[in-house]
């Protein structure tokens, strides 16, 4: 019976994560200048051609991923977008002006003008992981080096001294832990790490110091997941302490879980479940019209983002890999239920049958609001890495069900 | 018959305004600290204590413009109360350390603290209209000075040099009209040289500049508004260039019909209503909900702004007094409909009549979607400031209708 949900869900899966490689492989590679363009309109046609540097960087990984880890991807016309996002990156991305000693740009023009430096450490994250996955596909041992320096650098500004991010510092702009920050650095110090045990263990103590500040999330006696807390861990006031992003806290508790497998944590496993997981689930699953709401106040009054109330595809993909891999740690089947619960709204409102693609923004009651494929914020990273993940969780699920 | 009609609007826009400024006498002071809180729930609850610059610099404005001329709202309560926040914002808001040579801050902490400070011009310019504003209520010539110094450092921001604003410059980021920046400047121009011949004529070059850069903003062969265009009155590539903001197009409408009106411009009275006003009014009204949308695209794409679809307050009271505005300089009955359709609307789904005070943010469909009163963005402002200038016009066309 298990085996048959599992089995259907694969399919499908396999299925999409196609259709949505086709779908960026026709429209999206920039044949004169290099890199990717994402406003893709619903059809795949391009509405803007700026070059978002997140985007940018979280296709060129994703690309090689695919390439290196699964067979049907591992495609030299893959390989070839990917050296070229990966070029375009390595001579545009970098603005020397920019910060204290030089920052990645948020955006470029079309032939690699920097339009916009954000005071953020993101752009730079997203380039490690580019760079660093790109090497491991390419075998060029300079770049991985490359990766790993502006690595330092980003520990650096985050644990050591931020004003080469060119904030100016205000006597009311108290640091903030915000999730965001320590689950980045962990995606990287687990991407940096994987199959290198030397760079693993340079880079343990930074792990586990993210795993802590991520735990600090876990705040009102366990049973809040705020998305900003104070350095030492505290509730902040006002809006900003009060603000949730589900999505966001279960994207931190797959990462917890992926964190825990590698060591056999299993207290940690359980936190990652019981709060990450089932906590955000239930502050943020809309009981009304279902899905996943973007914003929350833990207090329960009003979030003043505007789009608070919409239902984005990321946390839906987030959720589902949450649960499916949770499920696959622990068996348990209440997970199950929750990943198809996720997984029935997903697939019933997101992909477009006609186009290929997901579409990434409905209002509250489900309706399509945003209908382009791509955007500023919506490249090709988080629905085929959500498809990409479940599909090898499904596979060995299903491989466990057949060997038993 | 129209004479009723303009009666009943009358009554309706009074009283909304006398209960609209006891919502904020009631629930926005700060007592201890000084200044306003503007994070206010839909009870009047405060729900955020930071104070956004913008805010206490408009709620300023508008309490001593309604001290100064409606002799309903001249009470000491509403003095104190501006004199208060203009305290506050004298000492508080401007941060030495900001920008090459000082900047207003953004947001300040509950008893001053700078939190952040924005590279725009826009904290400066409500700061202005405060100072400007106060010191015609107290008579404080020092304060009217500081007020003109600001303009200067604004003027010079703007068309001589941008580095004070701290924006680095960027190869792809070409300078950009934006029509938020002439508007303002324009908004300033009237306001400091009211009956001030002197300051007036000191201003008026700056006046017909702003009004040139505004017109440029006419594109596509004087068939759409756009909000960025070059600085030399091309349309920009891609989402920036096709951006359409028809509320503020239509606010754009009405600070060139009080210019055309103070000057007797019979042709830019012509291209405030015909273009800022008619073009946008078609662009903007949804055909289907009704209301204004918040952003559009020229081309008929998506836009990215995931608030697209909204229907926010703020485009509907620029709507109401440009309409208004204009009827009253044409008598055309086509621009009172306009006004009536806009009215319809805007006091079916705006006001809400259980605690006072507006709703700001509506769904597509016009439900509530945010129901604070006041936010980072929502403060003491738009609502009255309509209210205010359409029971002017009224007065002045009902007795105009009595005279004849």
């Amino acid at each position: 019976m298990t085996t048959d949900r599992l089995e259907g869900y694969r399919a499908r899966i396999q299925a999409e994560l196609d259709q949505v490689v086709a779908y960026w492989l026709k429209h999206s590679h920039d044949k004169v200048y290099g890199g990717f363009f994402t406003c893709l309109a619903k059809d795949g046609k391009i509405y803007d051609e700026l070059k978002y540097v997140w985007l940018q960087g979280r296709q060129v990984w994703m690309y090689c991923r695919l390439y290196r880890t699964m067979d049907r991807f591992h495609l030299p016309e893959i390989l070839e977008a990917a050296k070229s996002g990966g070029e375009f990156l390595r001579r545009f991305a970098w603005v020397p002006s920019a910060g204290s000693t030089g920052k990645c740009a948020f955006c470029l023009t079309r032939d690699g003008q920097p339009v916009k430096v954000q005071r953020t450490i993101f752009s730079e994250c997203f380039y490690v992981m580019a760079m660093d996955e790109l090497s491991r596909v390419t075998g060029d041992e300079e770049m991985q080096a490359h990766a790993e320096s502006v690595m330092d650098q980003l520990v650096h500004w985050v644990r050591v001294d931020p004003s080469g991010l060119g904030q100016p510092q205000l006597s009311g702009d108290r640091p903030v832990n915000s999730m965001a920050v320590p689950m980045m650095l962990l995606c990287l110090v687990e991407q940096l790490g994987e199959g290198r045990p030397g760079v693993a263990e340079k880079y343990s103590e930074v792990g586990s110091w993210c795993v802590q500040q991520i735990l600090q999330h876990v705040q009102r006696d366990g049973n809040a997941i705020l998305e900003n807390v104070s350095t030492d861990g505290k509730e902040l006031p006002g809006c900003q302490g009060r603000l949730q992003n589900p999505g966001h806290a279960l994207e931190a508790g797959w990462f917890l879980l992926q964190y825990a497998a590698g060591r056999g944590d299993q207290e940690l496993k359980k936190v990652a479940v019981d709060k990450f997981l089932e906590l955000s689930f239930k502050a943020g699953w809309d009981p009304e019209h279902g899905g996943l709401l973007y914003f929350l106040d833990a207090d329960g009054h009003c979030p003043t983002q505007l789009e608070w109330s919409m239902k984005l595809w990321w946390p839906h993909c987030e959720a589902l890999v949450a649960f499916l891999m949770a499920y696959s740690q622990t068996k348990e089947p209440g997970l199950l239920d929750r990943f198809t619960q996720v997984y029935d709204y997903t697939f019933s409102h997101f992909p477009d049958a006609e186009h290929g693609e997901w579409f990434g923004y409905l209002d509250r009651r489900g309706s399509v609001e945003l209908n382009f494929k791509g955007g500023p914020f919506k490249g090709f990273f988080h629905v085929p890495r959500c498809l990409f993940l479940c599909e090898k969780l499904l596979d060995a699920l299903l491989a466990e069900t057949r060997s038993s």
